[in-house]
């Protein structure tokens, strides 16, 4: 039977301010990433996020970002080599502190917005990251962007990868994502995301927006909560996928699985 | 032989800012309370001061602060019991991933600051403080003003601690500290100060500023080297420490090495 | 015929944490209480609402707190008075340019959560942020608690003062609002609500949850609007004020006819 | 009589973080570019820096930056439009709301570091800053690089520009500054410094680093006193300018001299 694991970014309330739906989207996806305080996340705002992930069994990674929080951690900079480093390994533990406090723990790292971005191509700021993580912990796994440059990056650096496929979002033929900011780079239909996701995971393929068929291996897809039609949206992809017969079940955990066979 | 603790607060730098030597400091103490980036401390400027520390083989503790960077951490404030919670957790949990990453770990917490001396007598504050160490790990030692309620209270909640006496601080009769307000209050002369210690270290008593002998326990010394001047007084009193046959180690290693006996 | 000023806290988003209707509420009240980035508000947003504001002719004024974000502004802080007489000059500076930007300006101060609370009664910091408001311009209206010991302080120190009420709120006999903890503290019947406004502004009275009749000097009435309901809730008291024959208009003109009679 | 403005940084401390001698620099400089808070300055010590400022006769500037206090303003950075035209308004009201409380008043703004570089050549950027400028107040100077693209858009979008030149740089032969990486891009005598300054002065000539000689029309010349050193060779160069029969003055007066005469 084929399986994926779902992922989503969560925790990204700050004080005062709510985002998203965190409790429902825990009950659809299988793999949380958890903001860190740098781009969104309070402490509290996280912990309690945490311990309803523990609660329903939803893997846990480390949604790290820049350090901007009134633009989001969407706005690129170019931080020096040893502030980067010090920022990924900074967010990492404090997440992995508040996992302890939750009964669970961090089992995948998965840069943010502009980070996630810079870092697919830019090989000096993936160095950085990569280097954090692994002054971390080196079994800690990457989640990065199919096809980008990171991923064989990280592998030679000794990481594990998880590539991820974004279940909204159009294709390039080179593999890259549609910017948001051309005509049709959002894929709204549940129809439609449903069954680019169910490609992806039977036959590891995509249609790019000019028609070209493009080969796409991803262990997770990524599906987005910050609104209600987008809660909506999730909550049908993953009943199609289950309906398919597709098994959603954490990459963290099938991996090890594996590691350990 | 008797011995003593001597530790001192560092990594307080902030970005282009620096604060401290934290280099001569930690020729000078046997445990190094660092900042956690809430009231002082940058990831890259933590890191740097983690990895001269482990060289040197000096003790790391977490000097956990209240959420305000312009202020210090010396400004009163109110947190909910959740967010007081959660900036614990966090703060420990952000310094232990950068331990690692340094080659060392986080043995103790010391509350920095007005949130020091808020959870030496209020209650409901230390009790956040006490739930979030545990959280973490509760093998974690508390450093607390020797004679403060706090002592009793962490024991009771099953932490371990660690009671500290400042070196160039007047005391009042009761074992409080004499206001920084009120003349006398600081002690400059390294002699005076090093007669002081040797007193709190072989006969666990000093003279208070009205006169009185007050009894007290203190395993750990606490220095200061936030000016020229008050690295010159720490070394100083180190030097007198050891003349006077004192051994110079981290309460942490002893503390272990008796549990483990 | 009688006249009221109705007040609300607006501008209060944050990057992409958006915060009440204020597009809404700026249809109903007659002064715009904003934020100034302390407590929230971030420069691109409340340039926006100072826009809208200057459009619908909205009075506007500066909603100065503590610096605390992740708090809100809402828990105690002990600034010195340096360091609170910079903070309210600070904010009121910067919300004069983004006014003066917006084609408006900033014709009264309101301050905020705990900071509205501690210097209803704390004379040293009311002090502090009467001296910063007359540093910056001695013309700018303080708005106050109606009957808390600050009104009469600033109006000693010379500063034109304008009382508050609180639509939404049980008082004590003592003239207090009744803590938030306590049932009964806020109410959210339209009706009830519009008939105490009416009270207010007519008799200059309104009942204690105590049943005692208290005297209410108040220009302006605070009604809040971060929720869906809280703004239904608004509209509904404002369409009951004007039914009732209350001219709705900004205090701020008003006390300026009259000093220019 | 040849006269000069001489600019620094100033008002760069932040909480507990001193940074530069400002009070000696008040002493040598003629104008002084006081940060707003956003790369460093907090409003109490910019407060404290204005009243001397104010009491020495020192024009002051607002010297506004990106968002990023732990790096203090030297990372790029890529804001919105609506982000920095928001930014520059908030940084220059602020910093007009203290001037106003010291008894004196912003005059310029100078971009500071990494704002400061990119809008030299970024057109989009540098269209915002020019934008916030006149939005708060289009009589407001803007200091610039001497010979950047963005003194003549700013001149073609209404502002008056002033041009530095920086005493202690060397300059490349297309009149950009030689990268501090490179050797020999920091010059340390005052001596050679002060001779480069009065080329600038009385031939509007300064020597590039390959000998070639490149036409510089400057205003005002920056100099730096963040060290101990760099107070000595700022006072050095300024002596010998005097000794040369140079004016020191404010460009701010001189310019509006011209304008009133």
């Amino acid at each position: 039977m084929a399986s994926i694991d779902l992922n989503s970014d969560l925790g990204e309330s700050f004080g005062p301010w709510p985002m998203g739906d965190d409790a429902s989207m825990l009950g659809i996806v299988t793999s949380a990433n958890i903001a860190c305080g740098f781009h969104a996340g309070d402490p509290a705002g996280i912990l309690t996020v945490l311990r309803e992930a523990a609660r329903r069994g939803v893997s846990v990674g480390a949604h790290i970002g820049y350090r901007d929080l009134v633009g989001f951690g969407r706005r690129n900079m170019d931080p020096s080599s040893a502030e980067l480093v010090g920022d990924t390994i900074y967010q990492i533990g404090a997440l992995q502190g508040l996992a302890k406090a939750a009964g669970t723990e961090v089992g995948y790292v998965k840069p943010h917005g502009a980070l996630y971005n810079t870092i697919a191509n830019d090989m000096r700021q993936a160095d950085d990251v990569i280097a954090g993580i692994k002054a971390v912990d080196p079994s800690l796994i990457l989640m990065a962007l199919a096809g980008a440059p990171i991923v064989e990056q990280a592998r030679a650096a000794g990481l594990t990868v998880v590539c991820e496929a974004f279940a909204d979002r159009a294709y390039n033929a080179d593999g890259s994502l549609v910017s948001r900011r051309l005509p049709g780079a959002v894929i709204h239909d549940a129809e439609v995301v449903a069954t680019r996701m169910l490609r992806i995971v039977s036959e590891h393929r995509i249609t790019a927006i000019d028609g070209t068929e493009i080969v796409l291996e991803a262990q997770s897809i990524c599906i987005h909560g910050d609104t209600p039609s987008a809660v909506a949206l999730a909550r049908a992809v993953r009943d199609r996928l289950i309906a398919s017969g597709v098994e959603l079940k954490p990459f963290a955990g099938s991996i090890r699985d594996l590691a350990n066979a």
